[in-house]
Formats: structure tokens, C-alpha cells, sequence
């Protein structure tokens, strides 16, 4: 099974080696889209799908997410983007060129539940997140047949909050060698440390199962029986130092009724977390994602 | 426009004069409904539609409702409710029977939004919601002009937190006048006291502009365009003396994205808040929800 | 994997072994439910939930399903039934007593596309979906190893529209062996005879990947495409002798728009496919659907 | 009211008038974002808004949408417009510039019932449907009173089949009187000629009571009804010579279930209906509708 997803993502390589994603981030003005769309056509790439927001027309930021298509794309990164730098110093741009054949090296964390674990790996296989799962780190052995039997690296490390430190680092250690670029909590119940969550800024992704800013913290389910609510949810956002309260990236809803014990709450919960989840990432993958301050862009 | 509901009205109370509901919550145990029932059958009753919950069928309430068709209803009132009394003795319940042609006279409170109030209005005249309008109150001279023109006597009250007892004092006043046994807030932008509150226990209907309990209290909308959610909701819920934590009765969300400011969501929400109270005052005229602690049951 | 769903399901066995549904459909008349509960009171029985439905107040069919409890249920079968025959005659009903401990035998059909297959596995494994499920049935080789790896007897049987006639005796031969009571298609994509679907009234279930009766028969998502719709959907039913034109147990629809390809569609539409699927099997094992005339009544 | 509503749109024409929106179809081919994006630029006006899709990357048609702000527009129209020619005719493109002070015409046609008609008069009083409501036509005298109220004028004009010909006879003669440039059918229930729909391509919009392509024609309740589905819909589009077959602009649904007759599909349709064709009507008026064959491109 993991060598049919190598297959895949092999030939997504060769299908999108030309292929390419510029982010920008600047203060409006106007002339930014002429400036980068004429550079674009002068290094003779294909303008495929571009979105822009104005966070404010008279003086907020402008953001534009350009995907292109350049032949020969692979010889001519250096050349593009140390061409770039002159209109991009010109505008006061942060950007970036992301290549689509540059695959994402991901590392999923789960704890005891394994839904979002499990849609995230059959979401994988069907070739509709393109990623490199490079390892799973789990404080539970549960998951280890299902995972090592796609041939994915599998991590139990014991975990709870008195030996954090020492979890976290473990962690980081596997992280740094299989060179980490994206982290997936999937269900993962413990809290991460602010120097944690340093060495990856915007680059690690939650699950959180109710509908922030409802629910925030622990139990969201028997909160949200107790309170009587008629819709429950799922938010996936980005995590930041504060718990829960990172730019949200997707969220859902189902509806729930009075007959609805937690149980039931928990088990209508789970395939919102598992879609949810699953949309955020493959945004994230996509490089469809900006943040903006506490919030995101979603292109 | 008045009359024509009033003629619809006539027609309903015509087509179900031998119409009723009757609910019933008492301790979970064996023959309650098999009791019921045959009280209804040999009093010449048929059971028309029945919903029953159990909290707990190990030692929890049971709840139910059953609407019946009983020729000569009218007539039969008391007897029925006399002879009930023995089953409802048995059974410990607390009971109610509620006769469809006693149509509720129905207060609707409004500031200066009127979406909410112009929603109920039109499904009142549309003979969705069966109600008796008999006053609307307003701290704003805005909706008078739509009210009267439908004959609906419209009484303005202007509020502040600093007159609010006087206001009150105004508002019951007129409400005992009208014999109001239903009050709905239809965006009434005042705090109410418990003092007023305490006249209409599990009769007041109040929207509330946020999916319930995110964004409790003032300003939801540009709380939640801070915090950068991705859906945006609406709660329609009684009236307790808690700010916003009364029994919720429906709630509904829709989807919004970076692009939508604090006037957008305004706009979104809108819609969602006139449909959220128009569902959950249609179910209360229908006797469909009990409230059970700080929860609803909707039948 | 199997074994572990034995043990859930045996578990399952023992905490309901008291639990029985009552479903009935007879000519509407006062009296019904008065009957029926006074009959399960006097037989020591307590009625957990139950659902009824008049088709029509003044002289229709009458439909309610009565899910009881009661102790020393398996000792009092035969008696309960026989006993009730006497209610059955007076108001010539057609009944079926169901046992939540005679747990469905299922066998589900699939051909190349395993995605409803897998989330039946996987809600089955979960608890969600209480079934025996017996074996697997496909005419492609790709789903044999998911499928044994959980001990489930996979068959391998060639078909098309040529063969059909040996291969539905093959097909029927194996679901006598394994007394089997319901068959899920789970995107199934040969076409089943008359006389195959005679021996399983109501017992099969499909999943068209259509918002039916739009894109009735072949390359719904296709025809979708070039018909420029902004949802798509998916439906469960019964299979009839009419093709896609079965009594529909449940729907779903997502929101798609002009970028979306009809690989795109297939996409979005498999994700609704598997969770229609799934609600449409789970009803039907916990007896919550009545086939009337071309439609279902779903409690 | 409708001096209310000249008043907002005078205020929102002073808002708006350096505002415009330059659509443009043409064979895809690398450089269109750039000369566009350049000429703007040039011109001096700063692009707010800009969205484009390409049907296939590899010689499809490319669409884009810019919505742009140019200081002292009014005086610079026709240079605009005649020095975009140039570029226009080396892309080989199909282009419009609309400006956005100029608010379109429209006309309402409606039947008996009026709820599409009051939802469109109320969020056009609201500022979310900005047009110029120069007239309605109705076949039924029902709605005169809530048109004429808000000063529009309002036409009766009997009509069924036998007269069709001086029914549109005298429909086109008002319509070109008021310089008609869209036309709204909210439930207007008379079929229009090849002939009349010839006068205004792409410019009427109709609402159709059900899921298209699920139940065209008449009577899409009643035959919903029949066929048990658990879904309703409605569906807006541009009409042309085959009924219910134009381009799809929205398309909304809701659940139903089998309790739900025919009335009640009609009332949970009337819903869906109105807040369907609101949207659709919306985005048109915002030029964000582009047809392309038998489908639209809605940015």
C-alpha cells in the first residue's frame, strides 16, 4: 500500500513538474497584479488560477495566491526568484515560490482515537492528499499494526504532563530527522509546549472537536450536552501558544436532538472532525492557506 | 391584511375545534403509555400523532406528547381533565392539556432591526404561524408604520437601562391587557430583569445573534469576524434570568469566508436569525417543546 | 479485526437480549395504540421509543414501530407472538416482532470502486453498524485483501451483462449458504434481474451516486457535468425491478461549482455516497423502515 | 418606501462612481492577466476584485472577472473603452465593461403566489438587491397593493395560452417603454415564446420549483410527493427556448420527510425558493454570472 501511494505521488511529480504556487503578501497599491502577472509572462510561465483579497481597498494589506504553469520549471528556480526580488522589493512583498513537486513531509500525532487517523490515511492512498507521511507519533501502541502495515514509520512514545519536556523533546529528535515540514494532530490529547510549537509557526495543524470558540478546552462533547445545544461542531485550525484559540482554517456542524447522549454526540462528532480535518489539510497542502494575523485566508 | 388572518384563523379554529395536545412529563415506569392511550380511546379520542422520550430508562422522566382528534371536544373540557386526574395521580405527572383552538395571544418585542419581526409577520399572514398578534412593543418608532397598516396595535416605549423599571413596569401593564401568553424578542436590543422575566416563565422566545454559546452577550458579529470563524450562526432560546443561557430551542449556521467584513456577516446572519425564530416559535405555538431543566425537548 | 467485532457484537448480544421492536401497519382506527401498549404492559413489557405514523387521518394505512424491553424476553417469544395474534386479527394488522439480538446476516456486493465498502468496514468495526457480515461479493479481485485481512470470506465472480444468468445463480447459491437477510450494493455496477431481486423484497439496498430521480441510469456524474448543476448528490433504495426507481431511504447533496470537473465531482460525490450508504444500512438494521407502496416512512 | 429605496441607491451611486467591472471571454493563451492587469494600471485604476477560470488549461476558453476603481471614471469611459480595443482584439476576446452606478432595470413577473416577489421587494428595501424596480407584470390583480405601496408600478395583464401572442405583445411594449434590462420570473406560471425570450438573451432569470433536472415541467411538488425523495429543491436560470433547460445559476434543497404532504413540500419549497432566487438575482446585478454554453460561470 505505501509503495502504491509512492507510485502515485511519483507520476503527481512528473505530471506537475512544471507547476508552481507564488504567495505574496504586500501593502495595496495599485499595479501589483500588472507587475507580477507581466513578470510571470515575460519568464514565459501560465497563469493556471490566481485568487487576491484586499483586506481593506484603502490602505490594508493585499494578498494574491498565483499558480503557474512554466516549462522547464525545475532549471529555472534560482533564475525566477532571484528575478523576482526586484519587483518584490518594489512592492515591500513577503512571498513565496512553492513548487507543487516538492511534496510535504508530514508527521500525524494521534492519541487513543483513531478516526481522523485513519480518513487522513485513506485520503492519502486515494491520492486526494498528496503528502509524504513520513512517521506517526502516537502515546498509545493502538495504531501501530494499521499504520506499519502501509509501511509508514510508527512512534510510541508514552506521554502525560509531568514528563512533557522530555516527550517533546523525543519528538522533536524524529521530527528534525525525517526533516518535518507539516505536523497533523489527529485526536492528539496532549498539550504542546510554547517551544514546541516555536520550531513549526503555521505549520502544525489541530482538530479541535466542538465549534470554536464554543467549547473551548477540555470535554467539549459532555459541555455541549449539558448546555442542550441543536447543532455540535469541529474547527481545525493552527496552533499557537494559546490553547484552542489559533486562526481557525474549517469548520463544521451536524445537527443533534434531545434524544442525543454523549455517546451519540461523540460518534455524530467523529465524522465531522474526520471531514473537517481533512478539508483543512488538503488547503494546507495545496498551499491555499494564509495566515493573516489570528485568522486565515482561504484561497 | 389584519381581517384576511383573522378569517384564516376562524377557518383553523373551525377545521380543529375537536383538536388537542396533551403533554405529560413523570417518572419513567411500565404502563404509561398504555394507560394514556386507553384514557383516550374509551373518552372517544384518536391519537393523531405521538412522540415520548425517555431521559433515562433507568430510573430518568419520561415525557410525552400525543395530539388527538376528540368529537365534541369542546364540550367534553372538563370531564376530560377530571377524569384524567386519577391516571396523572397513579403516574406522579405533571400534565397539560392544550386545546389547538386556543389560539396564543402573542406579544412580539422589536428595537430597531426589523428582519426578524417582518419574518414573523409574513408567515403569521402566510397561516404558518397560528398565532393571535395582539401588540407589538418597540423602544423605536420604526416598525409602527408595517404594524398598523396590518391593525395590530403598536405601543412605543422608548428604553434605557437607567428607566428600565419604569419601562418594564409599562410593558407588563400593557402584556396583562392583552392577556399575552407568549412573548417573542424579536431583536429586542434591552436586557429584561428577572422581576419581568418571573411573569413569563418558559413564555419568553428570544433570538440571539450567535450560535449559542459562542459569543455570549454584546456585539457577536464583530466578535466573531475577530476571531475569524468560518461558519457564523444564530440561537433562538427562553428566557431565563441568565443572559443568553436560557433553554435553547433550534439553532442554524451558515458558512462565510475572509472576504465577508462585520457587515457581511450582519447580513448572513440575518437570514439565519429569521429562520432560526420563525422555526422555534412554530414549534412552541405547536406545544412541540417542553423544557426539561435548562434543555428543550422538541417534539 | 474480526474477532474484535465478534466480541463487540457478542457484547451487544448480552446487553440487549431483552430488546425487541414492534413494527405494525394496519387500517387507521381509535384504538390502536391503546391496544398494542396495553398488550405489552400486561406482557411485562416497557415501550422504549416509539414512532407512529397516520398516512392519512381519515381512513389510511396507520404504521408504528415500538422498540420494548422485557426481562426474560428469549424464554417469552413464542408466547408473545401468539398471544398477539388476537390484537393482530381485531385490527387486521400485518406486524413483524424483531429481535435486536437476531443481528442482521449481510453480505455486500462491490466492484472496482471500494470507498462505500470501506466505510461500512470501518462503521462496522466502530460499533455504528450492528451487522453480521458474512461475505463479501465482487466481480474484480481489488478488495480481497482489505476484506480477508478481517476474516471475511471474499468470492470472486466475473460479470457481465452476458453471464448474468450463471452468475446470479452463483451469487444466490452463496447467500443461501450463508442465510443471508440483507445485501448492501455498495457501488455495485452490474444490474440485477428480476427474478435475483424476487428472492430479496426490500432486503437489498444501493447506493446511486445521483440526487434521485435527476441522472436516473449510467454516468450520472458525467451527465451532472454537462448539465452545469451547482449540487450533486447521492441516493439510497431499495432495489425493485425498476432501475434507480426503488422506494429512496435516504439522500444527500454537496455544493459544487463551475470549476469542478467531473473528476472533481466524482470526488466530492464519493464522500457523499459513503455517508448516505451508511445512514441508509443503519436504519435499516435497527428496523427503522417501512417500504409503503413506493416510499419509505424512516422512524 | 420608494423614495426610501431611490434614496439609498442615489447614495450608493455616489459611492460607487469610479467603480467598474471589465468581464472578458477569450481563447486561453499565456499574457492575458498581464495586458489586462497592465492596461488597468495604466489607466490608473487599482483592481479590487479579480477572479478567472480557465475551462481547460490546454485550448479552452479563459473567463475573468476584475472589479476595478479608476478615479473621475465618468469622464473617461469611452477613452477606456477604445483603448482596451486594441488589446481586445489581440486576445481575440469577447469583453464588457460594466459600470457599476449603472443599476439595472428590471422587471418582476409574478403570479399568484407572491413569496419570491416579497422576498425580492424586501431585500431590494434592505440595499442587498441593488436595481432599479421600474415595473412588475403580474397575470393576478393579488399583488397590486403591496406593489403600488411602494410606488412601483404595477401591470395586470390576463393571460393563458389561447392569447400568448397579445399577452407578450403587450409585455414587451411596457418593457421597452421602461428600458427594461432584466427581467425576473418569482413564480410567474405562464410558459414564454421562443420569440419573447429572444428579446432579452441571458437577461430573464426564472425560478423552477424543484432540483433540476429532477421534475421539470409542471407540478414538481405533487411528483416529488409521488416519489418519496427525502430532498427538495429549487432551482434559478436563465431561461432560453427549452423549458427549464437554461444555464443553472443556484440551486438550493431541504430535508423532507414522510410525513410531509404536498402542502407542507410546497411551504418548505416556498422557502428554499425565495432565498434561491435572491441569490442568484444578486450575483447577476453584480455582474458575477457569465454563461458559457449551457452552464454559467458564477464569480
Amino acid at each position: 500500500m505505501g509503495n502504491h501511494v509512492s507510485e502515485k505521488n511519483k507520476l503527481f511529480r512528473k505530471e506537475n513538474e512544471d507547476r508552481a504556487r507564488l504567495l505574496i503578501k504586500c501593502p495595496d497599491q495599485p499595479g501589483i497584479v500588472a507587475a507580477v502577472s507581466s513578470f510571470l509572462r515575460d519568464n514565459g510561465a501560465n497563469i493556471i488560477e490566481s485568487s487576491q483579497y484586499s483586506a481593506n481597498p484603502e490602505g490594508g494589506n493585499f494578498f494574491i495566491r498565483m499558480e503557474f504553469e512554466c516549462p522547464g520549471l525545475r532549471g529555472k528556480r534560482t533564475l525566477l526568484e532571484t528575478a523576482f526580488s526586484d519587483i518584490a522589493q518594489q512592492f515591500n512583498m513577503e512571498y513565496d515560490f512553492l513548487y507543487v513537486t516538492d511534496i510535504k513531509k508530514t508527521a500525524i500525532f494521534v492519541s487513543k482515537e483513531p478516526h481522523c487517523l485513519m480518513e487522513l490515511l485513506w485520503e492519502w492512498q486515494n491520492g486526494e492528499l498528496i503528502m509524504d507521511i513520513e512517521c506517526i507519533i502516537s502515546n498509545y501502541e493502538d495504531s501501530r499494526e494499521a499504520v506499519e502495515s502501509l509501511g509508514i514509520p510508527f512512534y510510541y512514545i508514552p506521554a502525560n504532563k509531568d514528563i512533557r519536556k522530555q516527550v517533546e523533546a523525543q519528538q522533536l529528535e524524529i521530527l528534525k530527522k525525517h526533516n518535518i515540514e507539516l505536523i497533523i494532530l489527529a485526536r492528539y490529547m496532549q498539550i504542546l509546549t510554547p517551544e514546541f510549537v516555536s520550531h513549526y509557526p503555521n505549520q502544525i495543524i489541530n482538530i479541535h472537536h466542538s465549534f470554536l470558540p464554543a467549547f473551548i478546552g477540555a470535554r467539549p462533547y459532555e459541555r455541549a450536552y449539558e448546555r442542550g445545544v441543536k447543532l455540535i461542531g469541529a474547527t481545525s485550525h493552527y496552533v499557537t501558544n494559546d490553547l484552542d484559540e489559533g486562526p481557525i482554517i474549517e469548520q463544521g456542524v451536524e445537527r443533534v436532538n434531545h434524544r442525543d447522549k454523549v455517546v451519540d454526540l461523540k460518534r455524530i462528532g467523529r465524522q465531522i472532525e474526520r471531514s473537517v480535518l481533512a478539508r483543512a489539510v488538503k488547503w494546507h497542502l495545496q498551499d491555499r492557506v494564509i495566515v493573516d494575523g489570528n485568522k486565515t485566508i482561504v484561497f
